[in-house]
């Protein structure tokens, strides 16, 4: 398997980059790695790294897109940047999947551009995984589009129920739409629609219903489908609640003498709970629905992190998602096909 | 000052709204209570309470508004339970306010068609206030409106600014309205239209621009303006992530020897930090933008819930808030008839 690499996207590339695919390297020994970049500035980074090294080959460019290009911008004039280098290896072949932290809006337009969509998916989603009780979860769309119609919803629901049962590897995955109450009256027209869809829908989907946003951390369901909109500000809101947690955590613990006794004597038990909580952790959102793998991480992210979208690039095609969402999608339009 | 009072809402009712209301007694000593239900449940739980029961008058009816009632049933064929008294009592002219934690659907269709919108109010909004790192801010609206305009939007903004600013108290509150982005060309025509609007106000309101799901949580603005379909699932989010986190905190504190005894002697700093997120301290969701103060108690609350909820409609009572309303919405509409 040959994963690209945009090595230049990021606050703290290169070198984060290089110290992540060193994670990398023990965690996946199936994994090489296209990197695409400043050789200049690779060449001595990998040098630190022999072993890793062996399974690199590095393609040179010295053109980036930065966190400012607009999208349209770096579609048009960034075609010899590090990112896109790294997508057109996906398309020509030479690579499965890709992964770049850099900028978000540029990633989904070049792989838009140039990967295409899959036949069946009229609108990539950007999914993650997300920690719940019990568990995690899938939540999509969580940026990529602002506006959905009930189709563009039921299309998010068959991705991520493959992906719940074919990479997070549960037996019968529960799919459920995000709304404002569980009755069936409740909400807009597109997930009133796209609901009565799923109730009725020709794959074997366990569709729940509707959920609410503290279901996500109930984990109430396996697969949260929600417009581009609302699942940004949800996946968004969920990181400033932890945050918040975090902060009034530590300022109660530091307060006092007993508290910071506390702290210390509790302090595995605490990490442990920091642990279960580290963003790193779920570093790398999947633009699903394209004609190949395509990874974001988190431009802030460290090697860690970096390590982490890698292994989510890998899992997505180690498990041959595109081939099993396909299936899914062609028996999906025969049945509309049908029915119309 | 007098409030009217649902005694028969919500999963404890009458006991938990009397214990509520003595609790609020001796906090607010120049509020006299309406209690709207059966008085033969009100009457032995008021003896518990001789102090109450001075300032108390009982309102009797036998009718009651269920949680299963749809809003539209509710106002046909409600129309002498203890929620439309209550509501009735302040139209006429009987109370300042009315607090109930029944039905939130029927008490907003019931609250809308009795007490009828603010001139310059197209659509009452849900706003409750949240805590933050620093403080605490006010978000609306919250589940009143799935689908908002522009026009919503700004007067959500002219309401939540003069709630924080009289209210609150604060001097200069900022307004955000969240969104996926803090880039102008970000979100749906709805949010990039208000913020045009606001960008340009004849008001004074200090207006920050876009706020994203994680500056809920890091209290970047005072007020923040949002459909009521994106409000709600970001306020239940913000819940369930709460929940997430300290059922994460318990497991990791519980499962150690080391664990618990840090625990044990942290615990007054511990349960500063649960005090902090407890959600009976912000239960309260206030209908603004209707002629006469009404507030919705969280159904499952308990007696300091409940209070908490009094005390909100008593706060927005004794800052004559909807008078404040009116002036600045006034000015909006001069500014607007003006343009035209």
């Amino acid at each position: 398997m040959t994963l690209a690499i945009d090595a230049m996207g990021g606050d703290e590339a290169p070198k984060m980059v290089i110290d992540g695919l060193s994670i990398c390297q023990t965690k996946l020994p199936d994994v090489h790695f296209l990197i695409v970049g400043d050789e200049r500035q690779l060449e001595p980074l990998l040098d630190g790294y022999p072993a890793l090294k062996k399974i690199c080959t590095v393609l040179h460019t010295d053109q980036v897109v930065t966190n400012d290009d607009k999208p349209a911008v770096a579609l048009r004039n960034r075609r010899n940047s590090s990112m896109r280098l790294a997508i057109n290896a996906v398309k020509d072949g030479k690579a499965h999947g890709i992964v770049s932290a850099g900028n978000t809006g540029a990633l989904m337009a070049m792989a838009k551009f140039v990967l295409r969509t899959l036949p069946g998916i009229d609108r990539p989603a950007i999914a993650s995984y997300l920690p719940h009780k019990t568990g995690g979860s899938v939540m999509l769309d969580l940026g990529a589009n602002v506006d959905c119609d009930a189709n563009n919803l039921v299309q998010f629901a068959v991705m991520g129920e493959v992906y719940a049962r074919n990479v997070l590897r549960l037996k019968k995955p529960k799919v459920g739409i995000l709304n404002i109450g569980e009755e069936d009256l409740k909400g807009n027209d597109s997930v009133k629609q796209a609901a009565a869809v799923l109730r009725n829908t020709p794959l074997d989907i366990d569709f729940y219903g509707f959920v609410e946003g503290d279901d996500i951390g109930k984990g109430t369901v396996d697969v949260i489908v929600t417009d581009g909109f609302t699942g940004n500000i949800a996946l968004k809101t969920v990181e400033g609640t932890a945050q918040l947690l975090t902060h009034l955590l530590k300022g109660a613990l530091t307060s006092s003498f007993m508290g910071k006794l506390g702290a210390l004597i509790a302090k595995p038990a605490l990490q442990k709970f920091k642990y279960k909580m580290d963003p790193r952790k779920y570093n790398g959102a999947m633009f699903l629905g394209l004609n190949g793998i395509c990874v974001k991480s988190h431009g802030g992210t460290d090697a860690l992190g970096f390590a982490n979208a890698v292994t989510v690039a890998h899992d997505l095609v180690y498990h041959g998602f595109n081939d099993l969402i396909k299936e899914d999608l062609e028996r999906l339009m025969d049945a509309h096909n049908n029915e119309t």
